[in-house]
């Protein structure tokens, strides 16, 4: 008997049809002999129209009753899916974050798992009870709900399938796995059965958008498996773990990430600490840099460029400007760019892939600015206007069959 | 310092604009020195809305699961309020029923409150913040969420006052405090400014409709002042103690409900037991029974007539019917009828009272089925037809000036 723990968000429980599918899609799971989690998001569009509510109120809302506000959009999720299951026959029990035994920081609207007190679900299980847990929220050591932030539900999820030993956590989304690209922007793409973490998380952070980060590294910390699949189609998606099946491919995927600034400090002064100044400046600001390219100097300046999401920009333009006379910097440029990429955890020992890349866009006539390379990626900017094409080209270098 | 429990109901918290003139009152109350907690309801339709989507998926769901669901109601107004009274620069926290301490036994959707642990309150009390508590909810002892059922806000309020000892429970409703009638319906009727427990509790059970008579039955159990006042308006209602002013009036109020029928089984053997036969076989199926009515035997046989509410009819008459045989009775007749009812603490020693409300009733030609007395009232059975015009008549008898 194995201990499945499933993710449904929130447009797969949006009506009352959805809630239904979804809970024929668990007793599915349960029939093969499993023990089955469940988590759930709140429905559909439920979270927007109670922060709606709130900000006709109070636009300043204090964040520790926005918590309160909005984890009983979940709390709704629960009892319906509960509801669903036993319609069809099925011993279902709901648990909200607290019962669940969540206990998170005091982080209100961004609160991280400090652990998962698994008793309760537990007994649950033990009793036979597939068990409905509310994603997203938990309780602090003040006895006040909190709510994790983005990607919440997610991550709840894999917290639970690490604090009880799952076999599997199954993240059920409207794609039905993880592609080489996005089906939505290139042809020809495939659906990859397995990757590792490390892939996953290069992937997600250079904007494939199929998992939040946190969810993924807390999988890869516990080492659990994941898997994402169609809530609305039954077929196998895709498997992430620490060590994918080889498949032939070096490459896993090419993504594609439109919201990057690239801001140059240009004709600083080429002496020590410069680049530490700039840098610890931006982190005091809590701006997240990607990318960092210095020009080797000449005539004793030389030119700093790096790239932050496109919501940091006025950010880190701030922190630039103020440093621009300490640094007798000539000039600040700043500029929207697109950042393509190509991942696979195969790739370093092969350094044809970065020749393949470049030729690919080269024929294509795209200009590279820049070019970051790691381990397991490579990536180049280029023009906002050229990404969706040097996607396509780089993508058909690679997977054309 | 003293301490003051409000409650509001759903109609008073419905948009943000009543959320916002909700918080205004407690600010009031705040600003003049006191110590506030404020128990509200859902919000207008919430609850109605909520059971509709659980009726969509599961017309026959789990009591537990509704609990779970609709108890999330008053957590949405809770952090709305806590909102609108921080907007105001008000220090305020909210609290769900089980973080305010309610712990309820396990009948879920109907829940007695056990106790209420009030630290968590005092604390937030002590902090000098307006603690906004969720009515109507509690935990039990296995950790699940309960509801209380109906006029749960109105208990929620009476136990915390109780529990905290306040000086003072408010329940703001949409009337602006008990009437010697209902005023929608009876001209010259007259607000009074205090009435006891036992007076309040008789006209709440006849139909009055201002409070729940459980709220009313603890808050005399526990001696907490009640006040009913409007939510709408700032002036004083009617309060509720022990021992009310005397203000020359024998009689308190006249009450009127029409949701009654009378069953009378006709022609039974006059031989011990079958009134026990009758009304434990009522009792075993919940029936409740109001007035019972027995016949002088003549002929070896008598009648026995009783009342129960319209929406226990079904039952009671099955009841019945199963009886019929054993009982050797003749027929059963079914009729809806209306109580007409005049309340007052002082008129067990004025025997004036009956025969004035009977005079006026004669004078107006109405007929008079049956009677039954208590210590603090009279009522009367009489065809539903004529319980308007009996209302107006026994009230213009008692209260014309």
């Amino acid at each position: 008997m194995s201990l499945i723990v499933q993710k449904f968000g929130g447009s797969s429980v949006r009506d009352a049809q959805r809630v239904l599918n979804v809970a024929r899609r668990v007793a599915t799971v349960f029939d093969q002999g499993n023990k089955v989690v469940v988590v759930v998001s709140a429905q559909g569009d439920t979270t927007d129209d109670l922060i709606a509510k709130a900000m006709e109120i109070n636009p300043k809302a204090n964040k520790r009753e926005m918590d309160v506000l909005l984890s009983s959009g979940e709390q709704i999720s629960i009892a319906l899916l509960a509801m669903a299951l036993e319609s069809m026959g099925y011993p279902a029990k709901s648990l909200t974050g607290w019962q669940a035994g969540f206990v998170t920081d005091s982080t209100h609207g961004n609160s991280r798992i400090r652990r998962v007190e698994t008793e309760r679900i537990e007994n649950e299980l033990d009793k036979g009870n597939i068990v409905i847990v509310a994603g997203f929220q938990g309780l602090n050591r003040y006895d006040d709900i909190t709510t994790l932030g983005r990607g919440g539900s997610d991550t709840s999820a894999v917290a639970i399938a690490a604090a009880c030993r799952a076999d599997l956590c199954q993240i059920y989304t409207d794609v039905d796995g993880v592609y080489t690209a996005d089906p939505r922007l290139v042809s020809g793409t495939r659906k990859l059965s397995e990757i590792t973490y490390d892939e996953m998380l290069e992937l997600a952070s250079l904007g494939a958008q199929v998992l939040h980060n946190r969810s993924v590294e807390m999988a890869k910390k516990y080492n659990v498996p994941l898997e994402v699949l169609s809530s609305l189609e039954e077929k196998p998606g895709t498997v992430i773990k620490e060590v994918a099946k080889v498949e032939k491919m070096l490459i896993k995927g090419v993504a594609k990430d439109d919201e990057v600034t690239r801001i140059s400090i240009i004709g600083v002064q080429d002496i020590p600490g410069i680049a530490f100044q700039i840098f610890s400046a931006l982190a005091a600001k809590k701006v997240n840099v990607d990318i960092i390219l210095q020009s080797v100097g000449r005539n004793e300046t030389k030119d700093i460029t790096f790239t932050v999401a496109d919501s940091q920009r006025e950010d880190a333009l701030a922190v630039v400007e103020g440093l621009k006379g300490t640094l007798r910097a000539k000039g600040i440029s700043c500029e929207g760019v697109t950042k393509v990429s190509v991942v696979g955890a195969g790739m370093e020992s092969n350094y044809g892939v970065a020749a393949k890349m470049f030729e690919a866009l080269s024929e294509a006539s795209i200009n590279i600015q820049m070019i970051a390379t790691s381990e397991i990626k490579i990536s180049v900017l280029i023009d906002r206007e050229d990404g969706l094409r040097a996607m396509r080209v780089v993508h058909e270098a690679f997977f054309a069959t």
